[in-house]
Order: structure tokens, then C-alpha cells, then sequence
């Protein structure tokens, strides 16, 4: 890739990533490693390494280790080693180029980091992203009445999102239920029904009528919901999360809370007609970007924003567990979008200040507005 | 784009647009304007100018009204409003190159020319499409009873297309009910008390049965069908516009009716297949094209002609209430089929006698054979 | 295409052809080779030669019948009548480099040749995939009890596996209830009754129990199972074939039987997304490459190759009935393949060893693997 201008000013953008989680807190071994490379398992005989994921960590993030490009996967993994945790995360969120870090906190198989203690290896700033089906299985967790459920639920949602650093809610409702839901507010009567049914079984929150009271519950709370759609590991039933499923309930909720569809592929299209015809929806393709790599991110992108108005794509990674993937959905982001607004202007298809411009909302921007997050000095503005 | 004899064939071509409706009689103010360029709204802080729709107006049609290209909105709309509609009409709709218009004349939300008016303004024909479900609505709005409706709505509809110039109806289910239909004819009771239920609370015809029935009346008039399947505003369930739900309607009513799939985005792969394997289905790209602009209209093209015989893809602009969408369709039409053809004809994947068929097939002469409409000499003939 | 190391290697690789059929034993007429060319139907005014795939065998297959690029279908037939059809099947058969043919024998409207027959051609070795759904219907012609259908099914689906030379079953369920299914093996009693109603009826086997028995079976047997997904002809239900519909079923048959995901068009990304999650689930895009062409090939590839895993993609063919159907199936498959991994090597996102090795896997390794079929010497292994 050639280095023009929209090339460069995307190389120097300074990233607000929407949506990330934590880093794990302990080195892992070959197969800890592996498994958080991929979406499916570590299986024999067909290593993660052996995919789009690790061709792009083994191509772009072994010189940061340094490696030679395209470095085996065991020299990689012994280098990691040696280096260790501090500063293999420090070398690569520094080539993220992120300073600005929306971390959901509610998905945490392995020990993670703290947003404070994630943004801090950068010197970049942390916001919290509350999962509220979290907050709903500590509750049950704690032990509370069918009755009381709502009320108690309701009120941990309320405290968890008034903690300071707040800026969303987040659904994995996808991975729970998927979306072909009633998309009416279930009455209360329902809802003690269904929490008796849950409490009575305990384990994670999947019924339907409790997980359309989330979902409305986040309309009470009035802060932007992250709703996870598309791709993720084998619980998602891909043909449920497709985006549109939940055109019923744009539609009864338009004019409350802002809505991030998040990941979206393979409905990247799906997602864009709905942040086409909804005010109050946004999309990214956060995890697919750095699955895919960089050799793939530009036809991702291209599709996610074949028709949609240019303040509804934000950028985040979905970085989980490795450093890794914080630089790879960055770069991946940068590489792509860069590529295809480049070749607009090129073809004189788009001015060179409207691309400069598009690459700043997407980047961070259209971030801090739907967060309301401060505009650092020197950055676009709309 | 370098001019190859592709590129200079289908930059001569006089397209047949077989399906569009008419412009605004008045000259719209930036709201109004803005209101017309996306199928969205006019949102605060999102303007449809910052969108592909609005950077190809911007880039396109400046020049036009001679304007430097990529002029901002402002500049844009205020020379637009001091030529005045006439001028503007007449400069978008002779570049666009098309001498046939097939005009929808069923949706007039706002005020609209007729299809005699827009096809004078460049001295072409005018033939006109009847949108069934106006028909139905304007049968209830005159007043019926129930047992009669389905006599008098299929009197209504016959004394319609009995008209001059009318070459084809047209179905707007996508919007009403989906195709997840069942795909069998009603039987005479059903219908009837479908229109009790109907007629009794008025409104638009979304009841499933009378979405049917009317299906099956357009069989029964014998004209050409055209279907709006995918992309659309707010009002659409995308998954339930998927064109292959409506697969066993088309084995039960094969061999009598073509039917013409409109739009199609994101599900052109799923039309193309139909039109593959359906000898009475064709389909377009059209709305999508201007919606996606030229720097996506190849893309577009290339999955929708993956499978696709050649005689089964038809060029329409869809363009609604302002001039420039004429224009931009053809534009991105041309230019998009142009670029796709002429590269294989480059890689010596294509020969270019057939290249140069294929355009006036895709461009004109389906159209021509699908409506009977007369071959103008001059014009590639199969 | 320049020849790199990547193209020069995919030319010179003998092929494994993990799915395919045979070629019809007598020479075809216009209308016979036209229908055998389409998976519509050969209709008036609408030539299958007019499509991609028409395009590509007057291309690619006419310079091995001598005739020059681009030949018109009228002298493209009158020398292959000309030739003959065991002269044309030994150049076609040739021409595709293919020495290992996984063949599909339980499909033959027309009369085709053995696996032996058509391996012979070109000194390769045959292997026969088992079509469960024509043992079952074979069973029932045979006459059986409903009570003892389940059994008798199952010893002759026994005996038919346990043959020389069978590697694997196939289901065509997606031609006969689709996949959305009820995931869970069925009791017997509903095994009996279903086979009353199917028996008493007769006709292929379309009940969607015995269809979920089949595939219960088929995981009894041990052996890999094919599964038809996504495009075919008219008698598919496209949005009942999305391969994520079987997600219930992949979890509860997860530790048996690797499953085969075929075609998949325009499901690759969801054929991918189950690769991806499910240790035993693989993909192809046979059938989809030589309808497309060489000319969308990469494309088709590079949306199937996504996020998959290295192992996860196998070559076919799925040739059927044509010889040219072999030749150009492997043309576009190597074409497609060499394209999309030089240009990641030449933009060094790929090494040139990673990129011989994918090549290896995913045209010949990754079937010998899955069927366990000896690897030749000289061939890459893993």
C-alpha cells in the first residue's frame, strides 16, 4: 500500500476504540495462546496459527516482537515468553495507536485486566461498557425473589451504570436467545413468571422473556446499548443474530437510546441498511476486522459502508484476552479503510477533504459523539 | 476508467429504464431535498449529504449545473433552486441517457410528474406501471362490501392495465407482509372475509390473504410483474424481503407471468439464483446502484451476474422525486457494467462481440423483449 | 494472470476431487448438452451458452476441442459430436489434472459413467460416496414394513458403505426439507409412523423425520458425511439451506463424524462460520466455480476463505454429466486460488511456503485427510 494522504492521516489518527475487553493477566501457554486466537477450539491437527488470524499475527505482529515477518509459530510463542506480559502488552497497544478504551467487563473466562489498567499501559483513557446480562446473573447469583426481580434487577443496572467511567450498556442477548424475539416490553406478570421459571434453574440468563426485560430495561437506562450481532464462537445460531430480526423493536424504541450493532458479519449489509434507516443506529465490524486480516479488511469494510451515512461506522477492535489483536483490528481498520477511501479520491470519486474528514469520524469521532466522550484538542471535528 | 469499447458502447447506449416513478413538481428546499436522497430521514448531525448517495451527488451532479466537482451541499442546492426545476430536470435526465421510461405511477407522497411529463422533457416514451395495491386501496376507499371485493377490486385492476401505455403491475409486499406467504391462491371465503377484517379498519393492504390474493390477480391480468424485494426504508423486515421465500409461488404460477425482482440488495445473489432457475424471473439492481454510487455499483453488479443468464438482468434507475437519481443510476450503471466487462474482455475471459451484446441486452433489449416494447432500429438485437 | 510460484505450483498439483458424478455414457444433442449446462432449464430465446458458465466453455473449453477462443456454441457442439464423447471426456479429463475422484453415485437421471469409468479415463483412482437418500428409496421399492424400516434401512446402508472403495455418504436434504429441522434423533415409534406415511405414498424420501433418521444414520455409520448446501436447481428452498441452520444439529453430533458442507453459494460466509466453530465441519465451493466462471472465482474464494482455517477448505468439482465441467472446475479453481494467494504474497502478507502449503492442503491434502486416502509421494503434507 502506497502512502497517500488519507493513508497518513489515518496512520496518525489517534483511535477511540468503542468496544474491547481486557488482557489476560498471566502468560499463556501454547495452547492458552491458541485457543485465544480463534473462535472455534484448539483442535488436533488443525492449528489456529494455521488460519487468516494467525497468518496476520504471525505476518504483522512478530516484527513488533522482533521477529522476522512470517516468523514460526513456535519462535513467536517462545519470544512472547521472553519478553513477557508488561511489555509484550506494551509494545503492542502502543502500535494500536489507541488512546481512548471502552471496555465491556462482564465476559471474563480468564483473569483480565481493568479498563484503568489497560488504558494506563498507553496513558490513554478508560470507560467502562456494563453487560447487563452480568449484572441480571449476579442478581439471581445473590438470590432474590420471581417477584422481586424486576425491581432488584433494574436497580443493579442503575448502580452499576452510575459508577463513573459508565458510557454504555452492552446485550450479548445473540449469543442468549437471538433476536427473532416478541419485541413488545413484557409485562410484569410475565416477567415474574419467567423469573421463577430461571431462578428456579439458576445458570445464565437465556429466557426469552427475561432477556426482551434487558433489553427494555436498557431503554430505561438511557445510555447507548452495545448489542452484540453475527459472528462469535459455536453458541451463536447465525441464522438468529442477523440484525434485521430486530427491525420490530428500532421501531418501537426510535427516539430513546442509541444502538451499536456490533461485529455484524457476515450481515454487514443488514447492519448498514438498518444504521441507514434508523436514526438511533450504529454499526462496526469489530472482531471480523482482525479475523480476517488485513488482506480482507477492505472488502469488509467496503460492504459495512456501501450505503451508510458516514457518522454511523465506529471503529473498535473487540480485543480479547491477547494484545495481539488490539494492534491487528487497529491496523486491520487503518489498512482498510485507508485503501478504500484512498482509491476514491484517486478515481476523484471523493474530494480529499471529505475522505480526511470520513476517516476522523470513523476513527473517533463519531465515538466520542455517541458517548458523549471529550473531543481531544487537534482532532477532527463534525 | 479508461474508455474501452465497452465503456464507449454503453456510454452510447439509450437505456430502457423499466422501472422509476415520476419527480417533484416543485422545487424542493434543503429539507425536502435532503428528505429525497435516503431512504433514512433528515436526522440532526446527520446530514444524507455526508452519506455515498450524497458524496455521488456531490461529485456527479455539480457538474452538471456547473459546479465544480464534490461542491458542498450549500453551493449545491442553492444553484440547483436558482436554475429552477425545468432546467434541472431537463440537464440530469438528457444526461442520463435514457429514452424509455416504465413509471410506477402507484406511490405519490409527494407531488409527481406523470410519466408523459418526464419522458417529454427528453422527448422519449412514456409506458406506465400499475401498482396494485393502489388499486386495492382505491376500491376501499370508494367503498365495498366484502363479498364483492374481490370482483371489484379484479375489474378495477383489469379496467387499469387496460389503459394505453400500461406494460406491466407491480406489487409492493415487501412492504406490506413479506414473502413468508403461504403461496397457495386464497379460496373466495377466505378472501372475503380477509376484506370484512380490512375493509372494517381501512388503512393500507397488509392483510396476508389480500396480499395473496392480489399476487394471484396479477397473474391472472397476464402482464409483467414487478416484485420490490430487499433494500427499502424503515418500513421493510429485510429477512422477510428475501426474494427465495417466494419460491413456491413461483413453481405454482411458472409458466405464466414474468415476474421482475426490483432492487434486490443485499440479496442479489438470492435473485440471481431465481432468474437462474426460474424461467419466467428476471431482476435489477436498480435504487441500489444510485444508493451504493459508482464507486460500488460493479461490486453490486458482479454478484448479481455471477449465475445470471444474460437476458435476465434489467436496467433500471428507480429514481424517485429528484432528476439527478435518473442520471446517477444510468451513470453507475454504465459505468459499473462497463468496468466489469471490459476487464474480461481484457483478460480475454469475455470476447468482445459478446461484451458488446451483453450491454444492449442488459441495458435495453431485455426490457424490450420482458414488455413487448418496440426495438428501436439502431439497437442491438439478440 | 502472470505465472508466480503460487500459479506455477496450483497448475502442477494433481488434484483430489472429493465430490463429483459421472459423465453420460452417449453423446448429447444441442438441447441435451444445453440442459446439462444449467441448472435451470433450457428455455426459449434464453440459451444457457448466453450465461457465465456458457461464456467460460466456449473460453476455456473450446481450445481443447481445437477450436479458437470464444467459439460459437453451434461449432462448439458439431465438434464435439465431431470428436466424439470418449476423445472429448480424455481431453477434458486431462485438461483438469484431477487423479483422485470421490464420486457420487447415487444420482443419475441420465446414464453415467461408473467411478472406475470415469477414473480410468485418466489412469486416477476412484473412490464412491454413498447417497443415503437413493439406499432408503431403494429400500422402499424393495417393499418393507414401516416397523422394520429403520432396520432394514440400516443394514442397507451397511452393506452399501461397507463396499470397496467407499469413503463417504452423502444426504441431500437440502432438496428435501431443507435444515431446519428438529435436531434430535428421532424415537423409533415416530420412525415407524413416519415411514407408514412415506411408504403408503411412495416417491422420494421427503418426510422430514425419516429425512433427521437419515442423518442420524449417517453418524452410526462413521463414515463423512456430504451435505448438499445453498445453490442447486429449482427444487431448493434457498432459505431453508443456509448451512447454519444445522447448528443444533453440529452440537449434538460434535466428537462423530466430519461433515462436509457443499457448494454452499451464496452461504460461504456461513459455510465458513461453521468451519471455523466446529472442529468437524468442512466447506467447498463446488458446482459454484464453474458457474461462475473463472472470471468471479477469486471472489467466491475469497469470501469462503475469510476467516476459515487452512484445513478447513477442500477442492471439487462437482461435476456432473459434462466433461468440461471437470476441466473447468479445477481451472477455476486453481486460477482463483494462485490469484488470491500471490497477490497476499506478492503484498507480503502471505509467505511463499505458507502459500504453497495452503495450496497443497486445500486442493489434495485436506481430502486425503478427512477420507483418509494415501498421500502420493511428492505431494506437500502437513
Amino acid at each position: 500500500m502506497s502512502a497517500g494522504p488519507v493513508q497518513q492521516s489515518l496512520a496518525a489518527l489517534r483511535l477511540v476504540d468503542h468496544h474491547c475487553h481486557g488482557v489476560v493477566t498471566a502468560d499463556p501457554d501454547r495452547e492458552g495462546f491458541e485457543s485465544l486466537i480463534t473462535e472455534g477450539g484448539a483442535w488436533p491437527g488443525i492449528s489456529p496459527f494455521d488460519s487468516p488470524v494467525g497468518v496476520a499475527v504471525r505476518r504483522h505482529c512478530a516484527p513488533l516482537l522482533d521477529l522476522p515477518r512470517h516468523a514460526p509459530p513456535e519462535e513467536y510463542l517462545a519470544r512472547r515468553a521472553e519478553l513477557g506480559r508488561y511489555e509484550v502488552d506494551r509494545r503492542f497497544l502502543a502500535a494500536a495507536g489507541t488512546d481512548v478504551f471502552c471496555v465491556d467487563t462482564g465476559f471474563a473466562p480468564d483473569r483480565l485486566t481493568t479498563p484503568r489498567e489497560l488504558a494506563e499501559v498507553v496513558g490513554g483513557a478508560a470507560y467502562e461498557v456494563v453487560r447487563l446480562e452480568s449484572v441480571a446473573e449476579a442478581v439471581a447469583a445473590e438470590g432474590v425473589e420471581p417477584d422481586a426481580y424486576a425491581d432488584v434487577f433494574r436497580a443493579a443496572a442503575w448502580d452499576a451504570v452510575r459508577r463513573p467511567g459508565v458510557v454504555a450498556v452492552k446485550s450479548v442477548a445473540a449469543y442468549r436467545t437471538g433476536f427473532d424475539l416478541d419485541p413488545v416490553r413484557p409485562p410484569d406478570p410475565e416477567v415474574t413468571e419467567a423469573a421463577r421459571r430461571w431462578l428456579a434453574r439458576s445458570g445464565r440468563l437465556d429466557d426469552p422473556v427475561l432477556v426482551r426485560h434487558l433489553l427494555w430495561t436498557a431503554v430505561d437506562l438511557g445510555l447507548p446499548l452495545q448489542l452484540h450481532t453475527g459472528f462469535g464462537d459455536s453458541d451463536i445460531r447465525m441464522h438468529r443474530v442477523d440484525p434485521t430480526l430486530l427491525t420490530d423493536w428500532l421501531h418501537l424504541t426510535s427516539g430513546t437510546i442509541p444502538v451499536l450493532l456490533l461485529h455484524c458479519w457476515p450481515y454487514q449489509r443488514q447492519a448498514a441498511y438498518l444504521a441507514t434507516v434508523f436514526e438511533q443506529v450504529y454499526l462496526d465490524v469489530g472482531l471480523t476486522l482482525h479475523y480476517v486480516g488485513p488482506a480482507r479488511a477492505r472488502a469488509i469494510l467496503e460492504e459495512a459502508l456501501e450505503i451508510t451515512p458516514f457518522r454511523k461506522l465506529l471503529y473498535s477492535s473487540d480485543a480479547y484476552g491477547v494484545a495481539e489483536f488490539y494492534h491487528l483490528g487497529a491496523l486491520a481498520f487503518r489498512h482498510g479503510l485507508a485503501e478504500l477511501l484512498q482509491d476514491r479520491v484517486d478515481a476523484d470519486e471523493l474530494s480529499r477533504p471529505d475522505a480526511l474528514r470520513i476517516s476522523g469520524w470513523m476513527g473517533r469521532d463519531n465515538a466520542c459523539r455517541v458517548y458523549g466522550l471529550p473531543l481531544s484538542h487537534g482532532e477532527v471535528r463534525a
